[in-house]
């Protein structure tokens, strides 16, 4: 999630003008938060309580990633998707890890696009190369077909308590 | 999870003789693994191994809690039953923290005794002093009115993809 590399593209995409990239510190300015207020509540954070959780996450290295979708070519390089990875290490299956995909948004005049899937594809493809052995996510029922397209098939049902 | 120190005992459980704390990492030689292996495939790890878990996930402090559950008057002192908490960081919710509950699995010797909901009771209330908005955990549709008793409600469903 530190680094400021932008992610290699992949086959098919090398005409798609649209980056996929990890999270950089500048993207505060360029409406992450508010597009992640499209998911679920989300109050903007100052500069310096972004750049807090931003260090606190890139502490974490490669078990936690942010992927975020830009185009380069537009003047204000606002983030128009974006999604989660998080790596969870356990004592089972041979001290293996599971990777969490949360919180992928595309904003609302940039869907139709593929954008989110192109998201959670490279997502599922860091899990896979970080040595995970399965990737989970929670969505709506809703969202049943929208991540079968990425490889997802039904498990389980998510229970939730909240405060 | 590094912690040594019991946890206290909760209202009404003063005449319970299983005491419900952290996991040790002289847990290993307590059954811990063999434990888990009745929730997921589990092959056996070498102290070697699990140290070596056990050091990555005591490096991050309070944000991944497993409570196992023994009785301190049985001569081996098997671990009866587990339960883990990991705390997620997000920019969402104002920089909210989300707790997710993993891995509860109780012997199949030791079932009938309320000691899995002791123990998930325990990681929510962990959650909620660590400041989360809410905990989120997936289970198999039978398990629904499991987690119920200890206040979950169905929010979505699971999906998963296994590598």
């Amino acid at each position: 999630m530190a680094s400021t590399s932008p992610e290699p593209a992949a086959a098919g995409e090398t005409n798609d003008p649209i980056r996929i990239r990890r999270l950089e510190l500048s993207d505060h300015e360029r409406g992450f938060v508010a597009l992640l207020s499209q998911l679920s509540a989300c109050p903007d954070l100052t500069a310096s309580e972004f750049a807090t959780r931003f260090a606190e996450l890139a502490a974490q290295g490669d078990d936690h990633v942010i992927l975020v979708a830009e185009d380069p070519s537009a003047s204000d390089r606002r983030i128009l998707a974006t999604g989660c990875l998080f790596v969870e290490r356990k004592f089972l299956r041979g001290g293996g890890k599971v990777g969490h995909v949360e919180d992928v948004v595309v904003d609302a005049a940039a869907r139709g696009r593929g954008l989110g899937l192109r998201i959670v594809r490279r997502l599922v493809e860091i899990a896979r190369d970080a040595g995970c052995y399965k990737v989970i996510l929670d969505c709506t029922p809703e969202l049943r077909a929208y991540y079968a397209k990425c490889g997802f098939v039904e498990k389980g049902v998510q229970m939730s308590v909240y405060f």
